[in-house]
């Protein structure tokens, strides 16, 4: 269990990526807000990235969800998707009261390469499921997600409107 | 483990609760998602409550950050709580790939009795709380949180801003 996770769905999301004036934006789609516990390493991202990819987390008109590809496919639409890195979420509660983040992957730890692999991946992994789903093998016959990113270690002033933020948590 | 929680600091934000045009707001201080397992009674939730409050979630401008209660004495200023019922918390992912949401805690179960029954006790425990403090005793000399709450099983159209959502989440 060194990978913390929430997801949340938007319609459009703003998050300041340079503690100034920098913004990086996304449409209707997914906020994934990530965090690493020690003994996190690389061999581990490509599980994260997959089940993330898996699991239908995103509505749709119809009683079925889907998931960040098969909503890329089926609606021939991108599904926009803001990472944002949340250490905090590595944390523990201590006999009701008091939360505790020594068990936090540090920057000394490589949280911030394990971090940004996890972007690329995300985005090497999902073109791949649906040009795989797709039986296209050409990136410009399909849609693919967009996807933004935070950057690591900044102040992540942050907003964002839904219509229902069907909010999920997971550990793996 | 019948109790899921995600916390995320806000400077303010909106929810709609009745499915049409009726809003309530909050300002500065925290959005609490909480979801309930089946197996969940009344009895667990002072424990709920109790834990939430006294957790350190907000912040400061020195380094140590604040629970609600400390706060709202300590700022002399009320703290604002959102509450928004989020089953969809109680998922699991089933073999890396499937949402199971057959252990939530349905409204046939007890759901928003036990979820108002959490909304009233946080306002409860927490006017207790800041009473015995403050070492005061009477309400009008002191600053109690101010807690607003979503309505149960609406659609639930949010919009939040905050400097750095600093995101918790919590089973217990």
């Amino acid at each position: 269990m060194t990978f913390r996770c929430v997801t949340q769905r938007c319609m459009k999301a703003k998050l300041l990526i340079d503690n100034d004036n920098e913004y990086v934006e996304i449409g209707k789609g997914l906020i994934v807000y990530v965090s690493w516990a020690k003994g996190a390493t690389k061999d581990d991202i490509p599980k994260h990235v997959t089940t993330l990819l898996k699991l239908r987390l995103l509505g749709t008109d119809s009683s079925r969800n889907q998931n960040i590809c098969e909503a890329c496919i089926e609606n021939n639409s991108p599904v926009h998707v803001l990472v944002i890195p949340q250490a905090a979420l590595t944390s523990k509660v201590q006999r009701g009261k008091n939360l505790q983040y020594h068990t936090q992957l540090g920057k000394e730890d490589g949280a911030e390469a394990i971090y940004l692999h996890f972007v690329q991946l995300l985005k090497d992994v999902s073109k791949e499921m649906i040009l795989s789903l797709s039986k296209h093998d050409a990136t410009d016959e399909v849609q693919l997600p967009i996807i933004k990113a935070g950057t690591f270690g900044n102040r992540q002033a942050l907003e964002f409107s839904s219509e229902g933020p069907f909010t999920h948590m997971f550990e793996m």
